[in-house]
């Protein structure tokens, strides 16, 4: 069995060893342009050639939680595209988001500059009722993460392409209910898969609906955003602030007016870091699943787009 | 019935309208000297003066969830001391260590910097698995942080003066546990009630014994804490930082060593404020039951100290 390893940004080394460790007998290598075709191959953002070259490929695994890159390419006829099942994601973005929901229902940071500045402050507590926390995206992730909300008492609501329901979240579902769905908000998470359907999904439009003083978390994809039209609502005072973990052009360009934007709070696409040990040890049942014929969980339906 | 309101640094008028509303029939203002002597008073840090004119009183409703100030004065005799059962608190808690723990594990302090300083910055994942987390008091307070905690799959021990057994919680007891406990944390959360047993409690040697590379969260309070032990142990490099809410002088005297201690994030006693509608429905509660014969919740053992 031939593995091919085709990850862009990512060190190769302990990757080909731990799935060789995992997967005695198989021939695990980094392509390059004209390597022999391989039965399985795992992906990040790999370049045309490289699908173009695989005639036999069995399956696809996409090392990080979105497919959406992926799937703009041509892929070879027959091979599934498998996305991994968690893989300690989904503790991250509960992590993230409360975090960052927490920090501004606190304001933790306001105080925090307050003392920097060598002021003892005093703030009026607000009150959680006021403050409903929306999650788009009901899959893995955004499930965990409404279930996590929860423990900290704000009223979470959820949205989802299909009908979904969740102990202790009120769910919303399609674009018939999208416009409930925000006006129920005042802290918007976004967790959607990017697709057609959703690219532009967070614009004037939709984060206007918010209550006023909305509030974004965007941990999905930075083209689920329309920028100017966050900016405005910013500036018009419609929207409170925004904490940014992705971006439609990742690094951040340098002169994007994001940077020191001071209601944006933001991080380097960080929210959920795909982990090694985990990933290596899901890709190796699955590949040993296929082999012996069995289903496997994680399969990406293309037309859906996730 | 009258009750008698005598509260440091609280807006009295909406106290005496929701408890006159809750209770009608009471008598409820604001203590003055020489003012008739109550049944019931509501207070937060009294004058002696205040205790000494209360030869009747049934019971005191302390606001805040420590009574360590109260318990240092001369109380009328068969005055109950009763503190609430919560009322909002234990949510404002699980937040406030939630955030600063996640805060500090996943470094959001530092890629945030990176981010306004124009830098898109790399940090290597660090495993939760060198985090465990312990907390000091498993009382109504530290059993729900301890709980919170475990939803983001941090390994969790408590430690308390007494054995007690909580889901998911590697606990600790008494004295002779604690080095043990200490040893098996990273991040150490106080939720300690203040008495004579545990002032100083967190000092060079507790401290000392921490993982290397330890971090602090006080929330309990600032008498707790040597500061001067902390500050020994950050430069030292043993402890990597602290998150405190409380300090041994409230507000921060203006010549402190903490105010813009790089290692330090400090925020002025607002890990878990007093709820105002829930305490008077608490307090009304109480008193009704009293009054009735029955026994309450929130007793004080004025020995114990909590």
């Amino acid at each position: 069995m031939r593995i091919a390893f085709c990850c862009t940004d990512t060190r190769a080394e302990p990757w080909l060893q731990g799935l060789g460790q995992a997967l005695p007998g198989a021939v695990v290598e980094v392509w390059r342009p004209g390597a022999p075709a391989a039965d399985y191959a795992v992906v990040w953002s790999p370049p045309q050639q490289f699908l173009d070259e695989q005639p036999g490929l069995k399956a696809l695994f996409n090392i990080g939680a979105g497919v959406d890159a992926l799937l703009r390419l041509r892929l070879p006829k027959g091979a599934r595209v498998v996305r991994l099942d968690d893989a300690g994601m989904s503790v991250q973005m509960a992590e993230y988001v409360c975090h960052a929901v927490i920090r501004h229902f606190r304001e933790f940071d306001g105080y925090e500059a307050d003392m920097r500045a060598g002021r003892w402050s005093f703030r009026k507590p607000r009150s959680r009722s006021d403050f409903p926390v929306g999650v788009m995206g009901l899959g893995v992730l955004g499930a965990r993460v409404a279930r996590a909300l929860s423990v900290f008492e704000f009223p979470v609501h959820g949205w989802s392409r299909t009908p979904r329901t969740l102990d202790g979240v009120r769910t919303h579902h399609g674009r018939a209910g999208l416009p409930d769905f925000l006006s129920s908000c005042r802290v918007l998470v976004n967790l959607l898969p990017l697709t057609p359907d959703t690219r532009d999904i967070l614009n004037r439009d939709t984060l206007g609906r918010l209550m006023p003083g909305g509030y974004l978390v965007n941990v999905a994809r930075g083209a689920h955003l329309v920028e100017e039209d966050l900016l405005a609502l910013l500036d018009s005072g419609h929207l409170a602030g925004a904490t940014l973990d992705v971006f439609r052009t990742e690094p951040l360009p340098a002169d994007h007016p994001f940077w020191r934007h001071p209601a944006l709070t933001l991080t380097p696409h960080t929210s959920a870091r795909t982990l090694r040990d985990e990933s290596i040890a899901q890709i190796a049942g699955k590949i040993r699943a296929l082999e012996d014929g069995q289903s496997i969980a994680g399969l990406v339906d293309p037309v859906r787009g996730y």
